[in-house]
């Protein structure tokens, strides 16, 4: 079985249902409903090859290893996880297959993409569910990037290769129980003794905790009171990752707790390059702008999904879809679809070109979240008594992008990193 | 275990941080945050009576039979039944123990008490869960009433009594899979046959029908073409009635479908005094107008659990509850509670007076549901991480609550039925 | 001319209208589109009288005098004035011989009807124009209250009769320039001397200032640093009151700055029973419970136009008023409508028992006029490129609403108000 | 007196205020609040340049002449022609000498620059006031553009050149009294005669009207009942086109109503190479590209002003810029306004490319106007008090959005053009 198939599931009655209902999409060669704005006229042939090298699982870009061909239907395996709270241990070694891990970092078996492909990635992704995203979030962009980014050599050739392989999982701690949109306040101290350094501290809400092989943990160091990332690993004697179940949301991704009672690490267990919170800062930046790629996907599936619904179901003697009040709600919800990736996109290409502000990644972080959550959960309404039944999906993909809309900086926080830029004067604990 | 506790887990905590934290509720005598408007100075006494009664289990109200004294904590049974999505079949004899069944019904056993001591009754068992709310809803508004109110006197001696005490479950079946909004184009039917009649059709989305004894069933009557109810029960030959599992709210109460294939039942089985789509109208209009008062429980308890734990959550050395963005929540949502509450009393005093019209039901249900929905998402989000954590609970209250903003009218339909009143004309196929 | 014709002008037509189309009102006789849940059965007899008093010029209330006969259309009143900014010197007159001015007080003319009249008295008056309810809130809550509350018997006797008949016009000096949410920094100071006090300072978007005869001042008193009010009048030497023009909205209310430099008042100018920041708040929760009840009258007007122009305007062939997306935006505003009146009446009717706390207030306040602005813009659209002439008065009300949103107390203050209520803690300068 | 002077007013203290208080923006220079998601990075020189070219009045763009070089400010001009609705008979002439005026065109004095700089030249206009924007959009979408694109030769050389420099006014006929959204309806008919035509009928709300010279009316021809244009000129007999006069909104552009009756004119006044709707749909398409430039022009000035005044503002001793819920109101205003930006420009890289379906100008046209509005709104009320002065212009950009958000199909109208588009079902008349 292979990842592509995540993706598949939702296409071909979809593009059936398209072409056999939309007259005006017919008699309108530059329009079509689920690229209202064209997206793809911006995108180099590269970047647009990684929508159907996931659906298929046959990869056309040269940088992405191609995966091995067998396909099967992923609706049962993601709703069976959602119901169960499982993990899918096949998920990361699959997306790994196919060069989705790492895949900005050049080297190191990683495919070297743009980070406008990366972007695109996370969007098929969460097309499917909003916790496999993540799961590739925290693999990508907390673990693998600053290990590239902070790390030496040897870290590199040590972690890289096998986490981009998805044959180990990684995890990323960095909020603690009494610090979430704080960091600052930061609790968690590593120490300096001989041959090493001891860790002690607990983190928690870590995605992909209870199955992590590897934790890159941020402690605030004693010695110089400045914050730094350590590479911890899951045998390690005082190191501890239980799961938190029960969740309302995100249930095919793990999170966890990690606690830390006396860790001890030896001085290649630090990340050497970076310091102070703009490392790990460094990481979030890089995941929130996945995210705000990913969230649209989420959204672009609940859009085919409430249509296809509006055209098949009848009250009245008429297709749903017919109404007033049920057009709009598509139309205001692929309005922003369309509008959140163009900013996405122009982020990336800026990230690409070095021309990023953090402040950028907060506009589409905090919007595309926003406006996901939002019509996510208009277009449920579409969906009457039915809303409620998982195998309609659009109610999964509004529960997980609550949490999307909450993690790696609330709505709330980002407007206030955006009233800081532009105002000059922060207002956080205001 | 009696039902009072059901309510009394939110209690003693919150009361503590109440008179802890608000100096402002000390100095002003005629101020109380969890009764911004004073409701309470429009009830009753035997009316004011309902709270605590259901919080002690101790009825006060005289029409109200006593409860059994002992008292545990429910937390675990909610999260455990959510979890499971288990029915626990105490809850129902629990209820009625303390008179909450067909409260308004006089006679055969039942409380005879007020509508808006019904409507009390409602919010403060969705305090706890809109799943029991649903539950005693579909009891009280959609099985008891409509034999007390078309069914002849053997039927009502025969069922209430039993209904009342909760020893047996009701069910209401009048959706069907292609009618949700529509309920004209019933499908289901019944024929005249010597004896009695046969029923067949399907039933869909019927709350306590996997668990049901007793289904009341709407079927368009072959002779005349008139709608008419019917009283089956489960063990006729025939009948089906299949969980509806993995729901994604509501989940404490049991969902299903009805099929009946050719049931024959006696002509003892038909409720004579109704005809028409009126008669399971009324039903609806009922149980709406305990809904209306049931999400605004759901909402004084999101309120009151969102606004402790902004008081003892910290971030950047503040409690966040001192911070604009959280207090704004927390007015909005307690204005909306406040307004919603003032609105329900006055439908529940026009229908104990008889000029109620059902537009007044639709204003409320819609509003009501409307606005829980939307300010518990909102609450929600003060939360942050933890809003997916189902142990604090307004999570799972604001699942439900897209629930019953969809049911027994969508909210976009009743905003058309108003439409229709406003301006006279009708649009509900445009 | 009389007052009373001022609400007339929306009467006749809309009536006809409403028996014409909307087959539903004929056919439920609980239902009436115009009070869609029955506040009427609220009211007493007098309370339900002030609405025909005042459309009809004659008045039933044995406490509020007889207007002369004479009936004439406001409609060119209204908009001539909006168009110049011009003051109708006409308007408190016949307010006075309605007896509409300081009708809460007893004694000295005035009519000593409840709280609950008075706030139907606004909302009449209101459903013509924000602004004249603003010349009369003022005239009433601010200056004849104070005097009243706060005044000597010989204060009263010298002003109330004369303000009471509309003879004298009155204005409330409270805001400056430098402090509209934060009265706290008042810079405005009294300063004993020989013989009385010398007044400086200024004040600031004065309602009825450049027209006022009586002006209540506060002042920060120097010999001991308390608030305090003065009675000035216009002939004083160093006192001068421009108009502030070209207005946006409100534009039937002069508006003007309070300019005071050295005024010499006498002993007898000081109002001797208030002291603090609490005296001029009672005239402001005066005011402020008015504008809840005002601005419903204005949104109600809003709503009856709509419709009106719904049922006439035809596009596609049929009524606009049949459409879905038109339906929706009169639901929802009617019910904001309905809501909101019970609310007011419910903080008005504890205001009379003595059981007001000013959070009840700062609820009504804000949500009334919070949601009247809302629905009076979303109803505007209703009328597209009509919408921006003022012949459909839609327009010009929407106008006056975003003014009523922000004076005394803007939204996000009394957000912030019932944010300290509700959790103990002040956000306001966060 | 120049036209760019028309921007400029807003400029210099801004430019302070920005980089006098907001130290995050020295500080990080990938970021630029006045351009959060760095639009100008997608631009052309040439594009770049339209914008110091309105400001200066000096032309760097080949293509646009020069203007000639006096600078004055035209604040008083704005505000005066708003209070008195009068016509600035300098404006047209002025943007035709910086060549603002059919700009897309080539030849004719015209410009000959890209869709995009012509989107660029509408937002810097409606920086200034819708009003003006209108002006111009009419005279060279709606005019300039029918007559460029179905016009003969002789048509062009005699009416562009002077269209072009502004010497003449045009106006654009289409909505009727009774058909606004629904152009298929129209009453307006030409009827073929001995040496020409006789067209009869009225069109409405009709911007430049009262001022025009040349008005494009479109009829319905008698002898096909297809819809044709026809070039009609200000004498021709029986052509009359009073002013709507007291609009509360767009209050510098003069609109009227255009009546026609048996007004003849010759085989040379027909547009010939367009027939059917399609013909003036071309214009609207190409005119509502361009509002859906200027509206984001309108909020950006919003956005500044009350950037700058809540920097300058203080409350409780601090400025009100660094309260949290003013600073989400920007936050969210600046957020709308970047992705509004990106996706006309998007929009406008489209039609450059001959890639352009009018459904993507739906999405903007609807968005950009919606989004404008509701925060044009949101930013007023920053203002306090002062929103209702004029001198604060937000209160009139605020105004003029409703008019904008209406005109040339209001935003529900285009919510169901794209619910027909996204389902392929229409609903206008449901």
């Amino acid at each position: 079985m292979s990842l592509p198939t995540l993706a598949r599931l939702r296409v071909p009655k979809l593009r059936l249902a398209r072409f056999a209902s939309t007259a005006s999409a017919r008699n309108d060669p530059n329009w079509n409903y689920q690229d209202p704005l064209n997206l793809e006229s911006l995108l180099t042939e590269e970047e647009i090859a990684v929508r159907p090298c996931i659906l298929s699982g046959k990869c056309n870009v040269p940088q992405l290893e191609l995966a091995h061909p067998e396909q099967e239907n992923l609706l049962p395996r993601v709703l069976d996880s959602w119901r169960t709270e499982g993990f899918n241990h096949e998920t990361l070694p699959e997306m790994g297959k196919l060069g989705l891990l790492g895949p900005t970092i050049n080297g190191y078996g990683c495919a070297g993409v743009s980070n406008v492909a990366y972007g695109l990635i996370m969007r098929e992704i969460e097309r499917v569910d909003s916790g496999y995203r993540s799961t590739a979030s925290v693999q990508s962009s907390l673990v693998m990037h600053p290990i590239n980014e902070f790390g030496t050599d040897a870290q590199k050739e040590k972690y890289l290769p096998r986490l981009a392989r998805g044959e180990i999982v990684g995890a990323f701690g960095l909020t603690e129980p009494n610090h979430g949109s704080d960091p600052a306040g930061m609790e968690t101290t590593a120490e300096e003794v001989d041959g090493g350094y001891i860790i002690n501290g607990s983190k928690t809400w870590i995605s992909n905790a209870p199955v992590a092989d590897v934790f890159i943990i941020w402690a605030k160091c004693k010695w110089d009171g400045k914050i730094r990332g350590f590479i911890l690993e899951k045998e390690m004697k005082g190191l501890t990752a239980p799961a938190i179940k029960n969740k309302l949301a995100l249930r095919v991704s793990l999170t966890g707790s990690v606690f830390m009672d006396s860790v001890r690490v030896g001085h290649d267990a630090l990340l050497p390059h970076g310091k102070g919170l703009a490392a790990p800062f460094s990481c979030l930046n890089s995941a929130r702008y996945g995210i705000s790629w990913g969230v649209m996907g989420s959204l672009e599936d609940c859009i085919d999904r409430a249509r296809e619904y509006g055209l098949e179901r009848k009250q009245f003697g008429r297709p749903i879809a017919s109404f007033q009040l049920i057009q709009k709600k598509l139309a205001d919800a692929q309005t922003e679809a369309a509008l959140g990736l163009l900013a996405s996109l122009q982020v990336g290409r800026l990230k690409d070109a070095g021309k990023l502000s953090s402040n950028m990644v907060s506009i589409v972080k905090r919007n595309n979240c926003g406006k996901a959550l939002l019509h996510a959960r208009a277009l449920l309404d579409i969906f009457g008594g039915n809303a409620c039944a998982d195998e309609y999906h659009v109610g999964r993909h509004a529960a997980n992008l609550q949490v999307t809309n909450t993690y790696e900086g609330t709505n709330d926080i980002h407007a206030l990193i955006l009233g800081r830029a532009i105002t000059g004067l922060q207002a956080f604990a205001n």
